[in-house]
């Protein structure tokens, strides 16, 4: 098994640039210039040519190498459900913010909705159809677990929805969001490897992808993720966790996504009290960029933090 | 000996992030502000405050870390000492370009002379003393070794003094030498982890140590590792290598040291038989920035080249 992981990060990391010198200006000549946030810092307006919706090449190397290993796996079939289930949600967010030329794509709703609907088919396929059961490994116990029983499932849709808000929010400088995920993505494939999890697969093909992507999307970018890769890349994090039973780790080897999500979630409920900003701008990565880091700086200490906490992951398992 | 291993790599992360913050006044207030090398681009003149002999936290930590989990064991140790032993020419480099205010440091013979003696130690240390045998592993062969019989000194040596003077190459850019190691270091920590040697300490000694290095040493860096650090990780690489019968997979996994390596042979050879230049300038990475390439491209680019090559190292095991 070993050897196959290693092989679907190579071809995924290979499908990924032969894919991207022709996709990226076919999104560029689409048009697919996506206007850059409006609530971002000043200095990302000259972000504004660059295509977005490099999601699709992502997504598109992760199924192609994914099917190629697949012979019937089930689990490792539930997990990729589940990232294209995410990954055509965020589709329709980036291509109504594209044709609409409205900066904000789906509403709050429609997208609720739509990832509800998403999860609760993930959900069913987990236990129903890969066979998953409702424990969960407790971390630092040596592998003890904890059996949710009915609980399971409101924990499961909670964690989903807010780990894939949680990665969509850390997607807002260049490569962020690619460099921490292949780093989680390959802490899963090294557990999936030790549990003889068969979703191995789907983990390696996306730290094959990653790699191939941030030879793109590194900074200085030339092509942006969108939501069709940060919504994807949520839906891989969350359900990579719990195919393999591991929820209650993702706020170890996630921390950084749970930090950008807390920064916003603490900014917003400051400003109503106090009418005051806590931080320069949220979510946090901006906060830091107006405090004089450089892009590329936030990369560097997010992804280091993130390997650590990977780490210290692999102790706790 | 797996979660020894992570451990060592979060002690000597943590103790390179204590140190750190005293080391870098200290470095700086002694004066120790590098002549940037005369040889590199322009751009890089503003680099003239940056402190060097960063090398001298990462040999610390590493050297800190490594005894506090050593009991005796004789590779760990062999491994340990080759890479004490080219920190020290590397510190002795360093400290002559800062009091004789001179940019190249010691001499070409006196390096040679001294890093001779360190690679004869050394290789006596690994067959005498560690139990070293003189088979090296083929690779893409399934485990087939080579006995190379009298030729292994010769062997040895070269690849030593190559290795050492290529990585020193690498390193000039910033964080580019600590990233490309960091990788070859976490190639050589799950290797050796397979095989239960237990030289595995230093190289995650070394992980945590460059992981923690590169929180100061990626663009734009506060601390150089100079001389002190690239001399000791190149022969940690080489030594590493050794010790695990892999010297020739350090053309996989240290492609980057061999791109770099050979880019400045061609160019010399190409001028003095041309009088033309081949490359805007060597090595390879100050070709890059001087088309146009932000030096934090660089740096991600050859750091995923050495991740896929570290895999392909992983299949031709």
């Amino acid at each position: 098994m070993k050897n196959e992981a290693v092989y679907a990060v190579l071809i995924a990391f290979f499908l990924n640039i032969i894919i991207s010198p022709f996709a990226i200006p076919i999104l560029q000549k689409l048009k697919f210039g996506q206007n850059v946030r409006d609530d971002g810092p000043n200095t990302h307006l000259k972000k504004s040519g660059t295509p977005t919706m490099g999601g699709m090449i992502i997504l598109m190397s992760i199924i192609v190498t994914t099917v190629c290993f697949l012979s019937g796996n089930r689990r490792a079939q539930t997990v990729l459900m589940g990232v294209i289930g995410f990954g055509v949600i965020g589709f329709c967010d980036d291509y109504i913010k594209v044709i609409k030329k409205r900066s904000l794509g789906l509403t709050a709703v429609q997208k609720l909705i739509a990832q509800l609907i998403v999860t609760c088919v993930f959900a069913y396929l987990l236990t129903n159809y890969a066979g998953i059961s409702t424990e969960i490994i407790i971390p630092f116990t040596k592998g003890m677990t904890w059996d949710l029983g009915v609980f399971y499932w409101p924990f499961l849709v909670f964690t989903t929805l807010a780990v894939v808000n949680a990665v969509n929010l850390t997607d807002g400088v260049d490569g962020l969001a690619s460099s921490v995920t292949v780093l989680v993505a390959t802490f899963f494939t090294a557990v999936a490897l030790m549990m003889q999890n068969a979703a191995v697969l789907v983990a390696a093909a996306t730290v094959g992808s990653l790699l191939g992507f941030l030879l793109f999307n590194s900074y200085p970018a030339r092509v942006f993720m969108g939501d069709t890769g940060s919504l994807a890349l949520g839906g891989f994090v969350a359900m990579m966790a719990f195919v393999l039973q591991m929820p209650l780790f993702i706020p170890l080897i996630g921390i950084i996504y749970v930090i950008e999500n807390v920064s916003v979630i603490v900014q917003v409920a400051y400003f109503k009290k106090t009418k005051k900003r806590l931080l320069r701008m949220a979510p946090i990565h901006h906060h830091l960029e107006l405090g004089g880091w450089p892009e590329t700086k936030v990369v560097t200490v997010f992804a280091i933090i993130t390997a650590i906490m990977c780490l210290v992951g692999l102790i706790a398992l």
